[in-house]
């Protein structure tokens, strides 16, 4: 199945076939100089990166748009907008401010999707219910705003290892809740293997995104063991953990998902380890355990 | 509010005046020594202890239960049976008959329930859908078994940190699932504000936990961040972290709770500090966080 078996040491400026459905997350390479990362992507034959904000503050906005442009790739989303649940109403008001920024980014990248991280609790309050009434009150203040520059939002549950701090949308259920009381129809979900392989209705809840055409985003990283001393660095290789990909892709196809496949890995290791090797693995690894799925 | 203000220093033999509803956790003690802990429990007015398999493999099922009656407390948990995810037949097999064993010595102290902890993935399948069919299997043989020695067992949902390596349940509802699948009224589920302060559908859960009457056991402690390099050891204080503890207590009181209250924190600070001080920190959270809405 895997056609990525040519060695790293081949001086060639195209190194793989390409692989379909798969791109690359810029988080992925964030050690990587980005027009190296850029370089490395295509020179697999790969068709589209999931870029971030930290790329248009870099080099500008015009310029990543250019660079992504003369490279021949598509940008499968941006990340990130979201921390909607500060208690303060100033906060929020600069947040909801922020976020049409990164909408605004969004469709001047041609990326059809911004991934939002809604926020963690708020100390002041450790309030986790008013905390999730904030976000559903921002998202539904926002998506009006991107269908109108053509995106959408998606809303990612985040591992609830991270409600404390990071979102406190912790479920793919709760995450389409948020997404069908906007009332818009560009508010809709992406599917982290990382955040949501371990949730009993899964399958169930892929069905219910799919059925109100809000599945925006397929993400797939492996859930590694012991946990990195940074929990979000667990991220590892899809098979080097305890994900079932074939399962949770075969739901994600099964609900007609058809989109781009972003593989984003936060992993030390793997920021050590040179572009175009970690690129072939990761492009090996997709064809063996996601591709055939999907 | 808080009547646990006598300084540690005092040598009585009677340190608190008593705190209604509170069980001390062996576990939060694991250090002190048993009968130090008993008595440092009995001290503190406090009524009940849950116990782990451990002192009963210390000390003797017998030897146990008579210390326990001699200090005059109550036994409000034994922890802990479950690991019944094992993809061998011979394995499950085992297990089986080491949870017979665990509802033996459950209803030979006294303890209205035994704590199943349901095990992790297999890494040998990967199948975290076959491990939970698994669980049910194992908990619809154990239920009647324990019914019959007037015991209950109370089905754990740990936090989805744990999904790979101690539970594949993960939240109320999926133990609730579990539960009710069984067929038999001895099963059931405890809420540990640890494993399910996140969850978005935690109070429409504690509901239908209380309205099939499977609601067994109320267990508190804080989530701590950053977490600690083994994860499970990030339990802290009450009001140390980021669980409200007056809005989880009030639905588990809304649903009609009226049992014992066991604060099991594991936590290497709180296991290097003097039984006597700890149990006073405890009883003057307890006190202050969680009584006067229980």
């Amino acid at each position: 199945m895997t056609t990525s078996s040519a060695p790293a040491a081949v001086p060639s400026a195209r190194l793989g076939t390409g692989t379909p459905r798969l791109s690359l997350n810029r988080w992925t390479f964030r050690t990587t100089p980005l027009q190296e990362f850029l370089e490395a992507t295509t020179a697999r034959g790969i068709d589209a990166v999931g870029l971030w904000r930290q790329d248009v503050a870099e080099v500008g906005l015009d310029a990543l748009r250019r660079r992504v442009d003369d490279a021949g790739l598509r940008v499968s989303s941006l990340c990130r907008g979201g921390f909607l649940t500060a208690s303060a109403a100033a906060d929020r008001a600069a947040a909801l401010e922020d976020n049409r920024r990164a909408i605004d980014e969004t469709a001047a990248l041609g990326a059809p999707t911004l991934v939002l991280v809604v926020g963690g609790v708020d100390p002041a309050d450790k309030d986790i219910i008013g905390a999730r009434a904030r976000v559903a009150e921002g998202i539904a203040e926002l998506a009006p705003y991107a269908a109108e520059r053509g995106v959408t939002l998606s809303i990612e549950p985040l591992h609830p290892m991270f409600a404390a701090d990071r979102a406190v949308v912790s479920t793919l259920d709760q995450a389409l809740d948020i997404a069908e009381a906007s009332g818009s129809p560009a508010a809709g979900v992406v599917v982290d293997t990382y955040h949501v392989w371990w949730d009993p209705y899964l399958e169930r809840a892929i069905q219910r995104a799919a059925a109100s055409d809000r599945l925006f985003s397929y993400q797939v990283c492996d859930w590694n063991l012991p946990l990195a001393a940074e929990p979000l660095h667990s991220r590892g290789y899809m098979g080097d953990g305890y994900i079932d990909f074939p399962s949770i892709t075969s739901m994600v196809t099964a609900a007609g998902y058809t989109g781009d496949i972003e593989v984003e890995i936060f992993n030390e290791e793997i920021w050590a380890t040179p572009a175009e090797e970690a690129a072939r693995i990761i492009a090996g690894r997709f064809e063996e355990l996601v591709l055939p799925h999907a």
